[in-house]
């Protein structure tokens, strides 16, 4: 890594997990990362990469929360970056682009208009690149290494960041995604998802306004992986029950164990 | 509880857990039981019901190692029984009766036939009642007792028979079902469904050669209880995946909580 690249803080301890900012530069852009471990963490430990959702940013305050549990119960290593055009990456033109699409009423059991979902699909496919370089730099950090299993763990965008970085990406052997589908106008997004190999736990909610039923039902359907498992609950895509994030910590200590 | 109409075996301690068979006469006919607990187990405590699947019985091995996990490490009371014409109640006919619907080749996409699921709905019916005398009668034990909450697990068979139960059973607050879907022919447990209030998780299997994805779907959509949560994984109806079984004891975890 070329220190003229890369951009590492000292360590801010808290409650015993160490978070740590750094700046990569992918394609003439800045990305901005926070990456949490358990204080003092040192050698290989699994990795998990979380994406945020749409307007959200790399330090949503409950995504943060998980990522410092993951560090503190399970010793993992989590990093979280801001997507193309939020967070630190957010200008008052990206924020009006990001934005308007969503503004418009949902006509009932027909999701998001096209225009937010190609809006979305943009952010994936430049986010996976970014994501990639992400991974390489944080695995050249002592408390995370090559040698640890890496995980993924997004929903709604974070989801489709997360299909989009892991269809190609053999590094990643578990993937927790939810509160996506597939549509019509994103073909990417169901060829990227039949790709998959490592084992999912895919989340859907079965009264999302934002994503059809038969849209998250098929995309659930086309996951590549031959482990694979759904998890439906009722509710609006921004209900999903607690016990689910719950869940994602027994999905994630069975396909990457816990750090030492 | 009339002596004339219960016997109730000595405990058999093993690895920590009684197991205590019994007998009740329910209708004319005679119900066998097995129940474990914690070994001096005293006072009330979660009281989880066990269904076991068509052409099962209450001593099968599986469901009994679940059986003895849950009174280990749960420190639950559980009871299992024969179903209608299963274990101690099968006959060379009813065997021949039960039997005879499954030799049939299942139809792609079909599921079982329809002379299949009527014996099945009819097993279900009488079982309901059954298991309601069954749980009169263990409540009466000192290590059960009414005052605690009352769960019910079971798939296939096992599932409708719970279904049927729990509908019309109000102490039954939590159940873990699943490999059971709606069709035409059996419109009773549509509407039974339809009745469900308790926190219901249920599993199905995406290429289940028995139930159509499409019935499993339905049935999910139907249950009538706010909480309800449907997992789905790839495979046949006899491939559940065993962390599914692991994740009901989660799911029992929270609404039941643990026997002190």
């Amino acid at each position: 890594m070329n220190p003229n690249e890369a951009k590492n803080s000292e360590a801010n301890i808290e409650d015993g997990v160490a978070e740590r900012s750094f700046e990569i530069e992918v394609a003439g852009e800045t990305i901005h990362g926070l990456i949490w471990a358990p204080e003092g963490a040192r050698g290989p430990r699994p990795l998990l990469l979380m994406g945020h959702g749409g307007g959200q940013h790399k330090g949503f305050p409950p995504m943060v929360a998980g990522a410092r549990r993951y560090a503190a119960t399970m010793r993992y290593a989590v990093v979280a970056i801001d997507a193309p055009g939020h967070g630190a990456r957010a200008t008052p033109e990206t924020q009006a682009r990001f934005a308007a699409p969503f503004r418009q009423p949902v006509e009932p059991g027909k999701g998001v208009g096209t225009r937010a979902l190609e809006v979305m699909m943009e952010i994936a496919l430049q986010a996976a690149p970014e994501w990639r370089a992400v991974l390489d730099h944080v695995q050249s950090f002592d408390f995370v290494g090559s040698a640890g299993p890496v995980g993924y763990l997004g929903v709604s965008m974070g989801a489709m960041n997360g299909i989009m970085l892991a269809a190609d990406e053999p590094r990643i052997t578990a993937a927790a995604l939810g509160l996506a589908g597939l549509r019509d106008e994103i073909p990417q997004l169901a060829e990227a998802v039949g790709r998959l190999r490592a084992p999912v736990e895919f989340a859907m909610q079965w009264d999302d306004e934002l994503v059809p039923r038969s849209a998250a039902l098929a995309l659930f359907d086309r996951i590549g992986s031959a482990q694979k498992t759904l998890h439906a609950n009722p509710g609006k895509h921004a209900e999903l029950p607690m016990f689910e994030r719950a869940g994602w910590v027994q999905f994630f200590a069975r396909h990457l164990g816990t750090g030492a």
